[in-house]
């Protein structure tokens, strides 16, 4: 496991030391980590990394090297460094689990720990949590975008170096993909990888029916052809043909045709043809150039004859939404032995947070099973299933809705009790699982790719009054 | 150093695994490494992380843990792996030096080496240089619009992962940050580290005054205090000058502000005049709040009194343009003994490779020391600087320059002699002292930010001939 104790902004390390040089460094903190906005106008998004979370709170650690430098910057002294020596983190974690699909201002994960020991994880987290989450989210529009057909994730030469390939395929797969042409990642995750050949394959043979032929030679059960490198229907698909039979009359079964360029819509159709016209009706067509949720849209509406598609550069980058903003805030802290509820007051509105230590509930509908919406509570707070429940919007409080016939689920579970890890962790399987039944509690009306319907997320009475109030303090003030 | 060895695309193995089968796996073949547009509609790309090709390469190694994976994927046979097991890189590479300035189509890297280990180190050589080179320049773009104020790099938790912020970070120093709040980076790549406090540090006190207090007196040297946790100039700035003023009675010189919200233009200049009025006419003005080159352009032209800018998420991620599009195109091939040029054709005019073994030469004029044009050629070409040099664009071919006071360079210097590391690694300073001097031969007009002037990448008769040759035997076909 690799040591990434000092991936953190150096201003962590400093506040650290003035919590340290000033006593209070021991004070218990709470801080949530939450974005205010989904990705890509998406309505929903899907929490990746909690497992690299735990990956590296297990591996902090301060080793000689990292204090030798630290020291070298002239800004801590040596009790100060000692400390960092024994640095462990005692704190009590609550997360979502892995894979689950969450909405803008809701907790998803509450540190509570001793001040110095929050500050230092902050960035880590954010890191990791943002990275993974915008991927899975981006990775779940292109499938949605799909309607079923295998979405693969190929992006590994334009990700934002080796991490963003090997965590961004991970995150893929949580968001829907059923592969990935990454190795490593497959490797490491046990994950299903996929790869045939490159152009250069053809052209290191002095024709594509030679190229064809020696690859099929070597992959007689795999044999996917990539057609385009000189002119799809002229050429690639016509010699494809040709060694599909030549296959075919061995007693294999031909597997495909990718088709990396040009009109996808017109080729993969004319292709789609001319392959069915020789009897290869049941081999596939894979498409993989420049596509994103957007794209593949509309060549489905153009009957694109694409069964599989290997989705790069976009899905990898999150190109045109590039960063989920997550942020991580203090929303209570110890004064005289008692954690007190924390506010940070903005100009702007949106950048209000939520004070006190926090849970999120979600309420489903007993009879479908379709989430109905979420509630922001104090962690205190009890909702008594048997009776009706009323929630109301933050800002509207007019509008209201009452629950009858409903469960609810608490949406955080113990990561960390006092140090102590307590979360299982799950195969890919389970997690991939985990998702598709998390996204099948969601309404198509929210898992529409442009302008969704945007999902409830309401704070409980209590907690409005609370943030009321200290909104109201500090006006005064 | 991290085993990136399956840092690869599936595809990758099983080209590898079908030149073995198929007794080519030896042959030589060349390729290039190049990008076909520079990213944020710039007029160049500066190279970096051409030393982490290195460090890939110097440890490429299948371990027994990566061999047992490959044999489950039931694709490739005992010999293949025990190859693997074996398997060095023996090829001959030639790269730009690290911090290179470059353009579309040029050469950045040209690999010769034989098929099978040419293709393995594709897809990873392509991850790093395509995300380094994409933030150095993104980088540059964002230090151009400061026109020589310091640039900070605060992005690590918005980074695409891990590597993404250690990586970017190094990357952004390269195109001319002075530092990063990235501590990991920090001691990495020995690049300055930046960092103070965040609204959490003033939350955690009862008021910002005493918050102020606490961190200057552990920092009395090094004072820059956020200034925006509750309002900058009712509050922030006010006790700010309270605790400048006690720093200074103490013989201290307090460093400065910092500013992550609002409008930067109003409340910097309303700032600059409260602590000029209370003698602090020498401190400094951070701001940082979701800036990139457009933003700091118009904070520019509205005289924002900011010293220094601290850009976080739009340049981590380089929002707007995600990725850089590197391919490695293959362009040449051994047959029968004799490496033979080779070209991938398209429809599209833009996807024709150069083919041949190719160098690229920068023209200089002597008298001003500014480059005037790229010429890209076959490597066995000279060019005779004792006569007039006339280049020709080379699809308007009646566009042509003739130069005669000039001086020329080859950009591309050996990394790898048969598999041996030839190339000497630089400092960061070194590095950072090497682009900034390449910066310095571009003329202006082509570092504008918006519609720059194009740089003249031509190629030399030689090698047109044969693209148009190759080209026309192709369409006879």
């Amino acid at each position: 496991m690799r040591n990434l104790t000092l991936l953190t902004d150096l201003y962590q390390l400093t506040m650290m030391n003035g919590y340290f040089k000033n006593g209070v460094d021991k004070n218990t903190v709470v801080f949530d980590l939450f974005f205010r906005k989904n990705p890509c106008q998406n309505s929903y998004t899907i929490i990746a990394g909690i497992e690299q979370v735990i990956d590296y709170i297990e591996n902090i650690n301060f080793d000689e090297e990292d204090l030798t430098y630290l020291k070298s910057l002239n800004l801590f002294n040596d009790e100060f460094i000692n400390y960092l020596r024994n640095f462990k983190f005692t704190g009590t974690i609550y997360s979502v689990e892995e894979g689950s699909i969450m909405f803008p201002y809701e907790p998803i994960l509450r540190v509570k720990a001793p001040a110095i020991q929050a500050q230092l994880i902050e960035t880590a987290l954010l890191n990791i949590i943002n990275f993974q989450s915008l991927i899975a989210t981006k990775a779940s529009r292109i499938c949605t975008a799909a309607k079923g057909d295998s979405v693969f994730e190929f992006g590994l030469r334009r990700a934002q170096g080796p991490d963003a390939g090997i965590y961004g395929a991970r995150a893929a797969v949580i968001g829907g993909c059923v592969g990935t042409s990454n190795v490593l990642a497959g490797k490491k995750f046990d994950i299903p990888v996929i790869g045939t050949h490159a152009h250069s394959w053809i052209q290191t043979f002095e024709t594509e029916l030679e190229a064809f032929r020696a690859y099929a030679k070597v992959y007689p059960n795999n044999t996917l052809l990539l057609v385009d490198t000189y002119n799809v229907l002229n050429s690639g698909v016509p010699n494809a043909i040709t060694v599909f039979k030549e296959l075919r009359e061995q007693g294999y079964k031909p597997q495909g045709i990718r088709i990396d360029s040009g009109d996808i819509a017109y080729l993969s159709k004319e292709a789609r043809k001319m392959l069915d016209a020789a009897g290869f009706e049941d081999t596939t067509i894979v498409a993989s150039s420049d596509l994103d949720e957007e794209v593949i849209n509309n060549l489905k509406l153009q009957d694109a004859a694409v069964n599989a598609w290997g989705v790069g550069t976009n899905l990898i980058t999150s190109k045109g939404c590039p960063a989920l903003g997550g942020v991580y805030k203090l929303s209570a802290a110890e004064e005289n032995g008692e954690l007190v509820p924390k506010i940070k007051i903005s100009e702007n509105p949106e950048k209000i947070t939520n004070p006190g230590y926090k849970k999120v509930v979600r309420i489903y509908d007993i009879e479908n099973g379709k989430a109905q919406a979420d509630l922001i509570m104090l962690d205190d707070e009890e909702i008594n299933i048997n009776e009706p429940l009323t929630i109301f919007h933050p800002l509207y409080t007019w509008k209201k809705k009452t629950f009858r016939n409903y469960r609810i689920r608490e949406m955080l579970v113990p990561l960390y009790e006092d140090g102590t890890l307590v979360y299982k962790r799950k195969s890919m399987k389970e997690i991939c699982e985990y998702t598709k039944a998390e996204l099948d509690t969601l309404w198509p009306e929210y898992r529409r790719l442009n302008r969704p319907q945007l999902y409830k997320v309401d704070l409980s009475k209590k907690l409005w009054d609370l943030k009321n109030e200290m909104m109201g303090q500090f006006r005064e003030e």
